[in-house]
């Protein structure tokens, strides 16, 4: 079902029992929870909170990290908890170059090998695994995937029910094969992801995102595309900005209902 | 002739002609000037000095802002200025979105059709004009030229001798493409920069550059590759960084031919 989702750490100052509770009042059918947010309550609490409220889990933030020495244990509780909450994706965040290096070749390399290494515990545990390509301006510290093509070549070799790919306009909007790579990854998109491109960037690059509508993506154009390409599921809008945390959490949900209307009035309404 | 120039930008507190003097002293043989240092002491002056330092101009920075309403006149004058001062290339940096606007199409199709109308005049004042795809982070407000395959698409219709790319390590060292464009632009790289990817961004993404070995580019396997496709012209440091402006400007050119070196040394000698 094409519906909106909050990615959580759009309220990041919220506990996970008061986004759900915020979802909940506000109509919201489906919520993107994170990992540090599931722990301050416990991952058997955040279950029976979350399945109390009958949210869609939308997506669990986040595995990957391949760089991390103790990568292989870490995913794998990030599956542990994705299949406790019923998410219908782990995303995967791939991590970047393992500091002092700078072979990018072999960091790539090593993101393979280690959505390789997850693909049989995930299926096991009936968990989707989601790769998420990450904007260019994140490859050194991130994540060295930075283009959809690129994390359909990696997940490509499995089966599209046990791995996809997660799109997040942030990371994909000024790619100029954006229109082919999406094209291709037909049943591959496990998650959809919006929030919009502003300038100037914040010191660090991590907290400048918009709401939906505040920047220069034409995000009903991409979203009309994805739907296209066959997803028909919630779309998150996942803002990590310090003036949208400081803001008021009821005024955030009602711009971000606002700001995703033109958005999701682009899913066919024959998929609906 | 494969050798270290300067970028003026890197020792952006100098005038005109105390960055070339410092060339001379510390026996760097090419320059890549500024239009903004060039203006400060006029043309004719500005000529005459170079042309009695004996050094190579590299490149002149730079024409394009397609996205401007003056583009055409403007890079005119880009162009005569190129012509004077018998640079080897106009770099073209070919602007971003038109304010308020979301059609990235639009903004690329009007590049293309603004290079389209500068050839003619380009090819009669005998100036190379050079496209120099931006990194991805640009694409609003800089460049929405952001891939090195992109630029190609766009300098392919037009004769190499007049029109080639220029290719910057900070813009293109994360392109999982590299490898594949680099090959392609065979004959087309009018102008190859370096300078370091360094985190974190400081606030407004521009000035965080890094000195040749301060960062995670591989800049010596990327030299290869671009010496490899047949470029044998000058090898610019250009480095936009307040810290390396507020250094002392000798110990910068210190810094810059050491972390140059493992780059020169890739020069295959046979071409050299």
């Amino acid at each position: 079902m094409i519906c909106l989702s909050l990615n959580q750490v759009t309220l990041n100052r919220l506990s996970l029992p008061a986004a759900v509770d915020l979802c909940r009042s506000a109509g919201v059918p489906a919520i993107g929870v994170w990992r540090e947010k599931v722990a301050e309550v416990g991952l058997s609490e955040a279950t029976r909170i979350l399945e109390a409220s009958g949210l869609i889990v939308s997506s669990v933030c986040r595995g990957g990290q391949f760089h991390e020495p103790d990568a292989v244990a870490e995913n794998r509780r990030a599956i542990d908890e994705a299949a406790a909450l019923g998410a219908r994706v782990l995303v995967l965040v791939c991590g970047g170059l393992p500091p002092g290096s700078r072979d990018l070749g072999a960091a790539r390399a090593r993101v393979g090998a280690g959505i390789e290494e997850l693909v049989p515990y995930a299926v096991d545990k009936g968990v989707r695994l989601g790769v998420e390509p990450l904007h260019p301006m994140y490859c050194a510290d991130r994540s060295v995937v930075s283009t959809l093509s690129q994390a359909l070549d990696l997940v490509e070799p499995f089966p599209s029910e046990h791995v996809g790919v997660v799109v997040d306009t942030y990371h994909v909007w000024w790619d100029p094969m954006l229109d082919e790579s999406l094209e291709r990854a037909r049943g591959r998109i496990a998650a959809f992801h919006i929030d919009d491109w502003i300038v100037p960037l914040p010191a660090g690059a991590l907290l400048g995102r918009g709401l939906p509508g505040e920047g220069s993506i034409d995000l009903a154009g991409i979203a009309a595309k994805v739907f296209s390409a066959g997803y028909d599921g919630p779309v998150e809008v996942e803002v990590m900005n310090e003036r949208v945390w400081d803001a008021d959490p009821i005024a955030t949900i009602e711009a971000m209902l606002r700001g995703s209307e033109p958005v999701l009035a682009r899913a066919d309404p024959v998929v609906v």
